[in-house]
């Protein structure tokens, strides 16, 4: 299947403004483009690229005095399976993990373990460890928040959102990804494109989307508690602890998000 | 100079409970080491070490049913100087930030820089940039935070700490560097050796202690808002983005404190 | 199966000489130790680990004027398998081929692809790519290359074995990662301890190993021109281009081989 | 001091060919940039970046059937002074050397540390440490190697350059780096953008250009066999141990250089 996607994206700023931008694929994804990805700044401003310690492309850029756009349209060719399911993928003792997943056990910004530890054992100690019980915390976590985009805020952690269950896709990725790692299941944060592929469309605009990863039997396996169900076409863009680590932009100084735009289409062919 | 340090450190379990520690010197002392730097477990089980995306030595182990003492003991040479002022250290503007000293701009577990940006830019924001408003607000912090050991607690943030003005040496810490992020000034926690070389002896049984680094004119800066002091024989264990990062140790499963000795002192030579 | 390995190394100098010693088992191995992995110094002077670009430990350590003997005794765990057949693993394409591994298919100082680049194509051009063309690699390093001690010489390279056709382990290794990286095969350099488990008893002293591992159908799989079939108890020590990544011991000044002892043998319990 | 710089390659080809790429500046330069940075590939084929284990950009493509011309014009800011000179910069001790700079010492593909040792033992052994003895080394290379382009095979080697006497300039950068990590002084490969700012204008076709670096007093420091002078206007592009791993392009299959254009020029303003 070959998917084109991108994204028209500006900011107004008044002054000067760096920026730390994550618009790119995942280095996982390069091999399977089949047109240049390639980041158009207007003006045509310096930037460059630097990979942070969990593998994602950053981007550097001043954001000049007016303001600039980014944009971005490339066609990657994508399996077109729904995320796998893996009912048997057993949970590994801690004591089993790689080194470098350990840190996928820890608290971080938006996703304070050390808070939500008590409800994690009380609500999935007696489910089995393993798939189900992540799947269990999926459940819940789909259940426990109303979606709606007016409930996103910059500061929303796993523990808020388990408070006040209400929440955008971000928020339920933070709550499952505490929850598991409370049951000593390494979850990380994922970002990127997800469009209505074998589903029916949205009515609302497209936006970058937020789901997670679990490690079970010794390999990351995809959830997302937002939607609860295996889609189609997930294009990943950053990695992460939480939210922190994959901030599509963050800006040292005022600046005004005046345009974004998403698109992530099936396509016949390169075009 | 030679500084003689090392801990006995016991954990009691009921159970086989697997460890993250953080208990090694920081690589960046190795080469000072005049003896060996072992740590040695009773009972005598396997550990291995690995590092951390921070660069910091991890230990893992798992402690047997019943429990385990960590012990270590060893000789570095140190340079004996106080730390380091450097008032004319300017602040560099954020796009002249190495690549990899912005992860050190961004919030953390423990420092959300999110909820304390108005605050930040309110108290500091007309002190002149660099050197003397990290020195503001260490001044600040040391001020307005109160040290007492019955304050700690382990999820407790900046932000409460600033609300709650009670806390602990990380507490201080993650306050002021917190702070200086906010002002778009790099700052990492610290965690290591720190004896009373040159000062009045404390009445306290010795702890690790915490410190932080801010990134000024091209270089790591030492400062210690707990103490806000120059000292002398800070010896680094670990570094990262706040207490999460470079924890003592991580238990997955219930263990129990049981014994806690650390030791850091000037000696006229190897013995 | 439980194996128990080890060394007693003795090096005698007559001043002051650092070393650079590769004499731990490789990290991927350390969560199956099930007794401590510790280098004991006689005397007991400093040391001190790093892990290099391929992710082997590396131990830093000054021999003493009169010299330094290291020991090693541990026991791992091991699946008592030899080594895997895969010979429907396929051959992938250059540009299919992950980002980390290019650099397996480069020259290094003792794999010359450039010199043998002709000698490859016309012998193995013509057999199907993939584990078939590896096989015929080997087979062909297996019968090209007379075994002997006395034939080992330290600048020896693949481009002279090829010549000489007299060699020992690492020569073997040498020529054949040569002609597999020629035919665009990634192979790496490994070196470890290999017992005598499930062939006749050597009648040499025991010595560590050298054979390789090369990148087909996605995975990394172990071949052995020198000994040219499965084999059970590896333990892998060092990884990299060639022998230069994974030497034993560099030492930075004159220094003497004085006693050289290497142990590996299937045991029933811990002992 | 503004320098514009860049490039046009064409490759031909008769099939599809992958290539590895290394026509990126040097991270270390991306702050330095004033337009941006880009390599238009002509067709316009996919390609992407990784960062390899030297910090180098490595570009990825493949070459479709006919050919390609990749091209490339920016500027940069530069300090605009020679290289500096240091000539007190102390040779550290071996044990005294950051661990990621050892791996500079050991011998490479074109660095036949093992065969020079002798050679470079009794040339410089009575040559003070430090500044002074690589000085002489740069002196004995410089005088040593004829310079000619028709003495350029991509197979010589340090060895080879000393024996025949003959070379380019990555032949002048093999054998001073040989005989100053034969001496324990870690010296690196650099390649990257050198104009004639400050000279007379060469006859000769602008190429890339190779020197090498070494580690003494605790920093690296630029040398140039080729043309034993501090010269102005270095854009560095790649570093490693050798050329080996900083080749401007490695292809993989039959591809003829059909096309070659390098420049370098001090500008007064963006153009």
């Amino acid at each position: 299947m070959l998917i084109r996607a991108g994204y028209d994206i500006r900011y107004e700023t008044e002054a000067e403004t760096p920026m730390l931008a994550m618009l790119s694929i995942h280095p996982s994804r390069n091999r399977d483009l089949v047109t240049p990805h390639r980041i158009v700044a207007d003006p045509d401003v310096p930037m460059y690229d630097y990979l942070d310690a969990y593998g994602n492309v950053c981007t550097r850029v001043t954001v000049p005095e007016g303001g600039l756009t980014l944009s971005c349209d490339f066609t990657v060719e994508d399996d077109g399976l729904p995320d796998a399911s893996a009912p048997d993928a057993a949970q590994l003792q801690v004591e089993d993990l790689p080194d470098d997943v350990l840190v996928f056990l820890l608290g971080s910004r938006y996703c304070e373990t050390d808070r939500l530890s008590d409800t994690a054992w009380s609500r999935f100690g007696d489910i089995a460890p393993g798939w189900q019980r992540v799947q269990a915390i999926v459940d819940f976590t789909h259940d426990h928040i109303e979606f709606g985009y007016p409930y996103a805020r910059p500061d929303k952690t796993a523990w808020d959102a388990h408070q006040e269950q209400k929440g955008v896709c971000r928020d339920f990725a933070h709550l499952a990804i505490t929850l598991c790692r409370c049951m000593n299941i390494p979850a990380r944060y994922c970002t990127g494109y997800l469009g209505d592929i074998g589903v029916p469309p949205a009515d609302a605009p497209m936006d970058f989307s937020a789901w997670f990863e679990v490690y079970l039997g010794g390999s990351w396996h995809t959830f997302d508690a937002r939607h609860n169900r295996p889609r189609i076409g997930r294009i990943l863009m950053a990695r992460g602890r939480d939210a922190t680590d994959t901030a599509i932009a963050t800006t040292f100084g005022a600046a005004r998000l005046a345009g974004f735009h998403v698109h992530t289409d099936e396509v016949a062919a390169i075009g």
